[in-house]
């Protein structure tokens, strides 16, 4: 397996957009991540798009508004995980030496209204369970009967992201809540209130992957991919534990598995990592997740986060980028705004939201039909 | 690269169902390649699925009903060649030594009623062209009259293809038409009748592909690829050639360069194959594809028929299955459909429709978003 960078990240300012479709966003994302890369659509030798709920063919349909060049393009959907499993085809097809320069894109114009929960058991959708925010209630409902967490906690991590996402010119909230106005919000299901929850929205992101023998050529600013993972869920280990068969209390969870492989794969450990964008799509999720990633102990999620460490000065800052929470989250695009951003704090371009000097990080996206994906990126 | 070789396939049949979802087809599609290689669901290392018009994680839904194993399942989408998509990139993940075992399956349930063309730009949508029979039928017509086909070349390779699919129980009409039934069939877009165009339907195929290195432990049965490839168009070549902008008289299809590739991967020549699947929508493309692949020269595709070349018996048979014009079209399945029975012509288990010792077949799928995709199987 050979060694693959990343050459140049883009995105598309996520939002709710209803001047734009899909693929204007994907185009000005593909764009923005070549120019940043300094090469040319026609360098391009292969294209994964990942994309949820727009058409067929979306990634040919981005790139015919601005230049087909005859490269196979081959569209990818796994859920949240969709754009990290169009890296992770990226990543292998230039790893294994089919391809020296691959697009990684994401595009996402999501439905308005109600988003049926996917990959759930018939029982789950009928009696209501398949639905987003109930079973993250539950999951965090359970968490917080077992370690002591609060609803102070899960405002906190909300004015945290919200705060974060003000220095994001990506994010679409680009507001403060205080904790207050987050406790305070609408209750969707208990205990999450809306300004506890991510919204589903517009966007893109595209990322360049090179080999690194060739990436010279183009740019010496690259980071290294030290890790592409992605972990399905076996039936014994649905990643709605509250909900689910019983689980040993000693199985690895989906983000446990995914993690030790990826940890593994990069010969690094959580202690190395400098910062890590996760799945946020509720305040409960980044707590459990920063356990399961290893961040902290089982149940101490919550005291992490108390002490600040997942602050941009804290020990192991989480969703700098301001997470899903600020960003809303556009399914096919989500994974690779996590990688673009990883991308710009190793290269020291974040500007207001900098991580001194971070030289590891980690992507996490999980989500519908138990995919868990993450990138490790390193300097 | 590490040679690949399919060592199981299985379909579900063809139709249009009301009492079964793609889940249960898939499944059953799945079960019967796993059993014709003689393999349990735990020895598959990873798996592609193809789909177009069903739901969010279409694979990880199939796979939950029969047993998830935790391996990573990636869902493509490429229009018309999805399912050969999900080969391609099933193939590519063994010949690059990432895994050895690996399921490649294509599900479709097709919505019912008026089907929209993908990929097209706003103007072919908005005044029609952008619906399939339409630009079929443009096709054909300026080769009528160019070549001097006429409607009952027409006619006469739904007429073969109805008559080869009696003897496939995978295939949903089961019925042969004559000539003139075909030819007095209901005009849809003239030339093209009902009968000869094919019909949207529900199914699902699967393949097993296998590292050649590790396939003897499971069967003495498999058959080799010689070729994978997906070629999308370049801007200056849709494959609409009747409505769309100029295009140099001599500058090559997609069709041609796809089959160029192939040819060139496999180290083989058209007159090397003896049989080929290939993408009947309607009957006209029949016609255009058998030249476009090259088994006879430009203009010659109604000679051919005439002669009875593509015939079970002919020279260079064409569509032995029933082709789509038979069987319908569920697009995520169709292409692993064309594979499974090229898989079974080159094991000599075709039972009726057995082209004698036949040794090299060719699949071809083409479609929206300008995607050709062509594989080659050799004995």
């Amino acid at each position: 397996m050979r060694e693959v960078v990343i050459i140049g990240a883009g995105i598309h300012e996520f939002g709710r957009y209803s001047d734009r479709d899909y693929r204007y966003m994907g185009s000005i994302a593909v764009k923005r991540a070549l120019d940043d890369a300094k090469i040319k659509l026609k360098d391009i030798e292969a294209a994964f798009c990942g994309n949820v709920f727009n058409t067929t063919c979306t990634g040919h349909n981005v790139l015919a508004t601005i230049g087909m060049t005859g490269i196979p393009i081959v569209n990818v959907e796994n859920a949240c995980a969709s754009g990290g499993s169009a890296f992770r085809q990226a990543y292998h097809s230039i790893a294994s030496g089919q391809y020296d320069v691959v697009l990684a894109m994401g595009v996402e114009q999501s439905p308005r209204g109600f988003l049926p929960g996917a990959g759930w058991e018939d029982w789950q959708s009928t009696t209501g369970l398949g639905v987003n925010p109930l079973y993250f209630a539950l999951n965090i409902r359970r968490h917080m009967e077992e370690y002591g967490i609060t609803a102070e906690h899960l405002a906190k991590v909300s004015e945290k992201n919200h705060r974060n996402g003000v220095n994001n010119p990506y994010a679409m909230y680009h507001k403060e809540f205080s904790v207050e106005e987050i406790l305070n919000s609408r209750m969707v299901c208990d205990p999450l209130t809306l300004l506890m929850l991510c919204a589903p929205d517009d966007g893109a992101a595209a990322v360049v992957l090179c080999s690194k023998e060739k990436a010279a050529q183009y740019t010496g600013k690259f980071v290294n991919v030290a890790a592409s993972v992605l972990i399905v869920q076996k039936r014994a280990d649905m990643f709605m534990p509250a909900v689910s068969a019983p689980v040993s209390a000693d199985y690895p969870t989906l983000t446990e598995r995914a993690a030790a492989k990826a940890y593994e794969m990069a010969g690094l450990g959580p202690e190395d990592l400098d910062l890590v964008e996760l799945q946020d799509t509720d305040s409960g999720s980044e707590i459990i997740y920063t356990e399961r990633l290893g961040l902290c102990p089982k149940g101490e999620g919550g005291r992490l986060l108390d002490e600040g460490a997942t602050e941009i000065g804290g020990r192991i800052p989480v969703n700098v980028s301001g997470g899903l929470l600020s960003k809303g989250e556009p399914v096919g695009a989500s994974s690779l705004a996590q990688v673009s951003e990883i991308v710009w704090q190793l290269r020291g371009e974040a500007g207001p939201r900098q991580v001194k000097n971070a030289k590891v990080g980690l992507s996490h996206t999980e989500g519908a039909g138990g995919n868990s994906n993450i990138i490790i990126l390193k300097r």
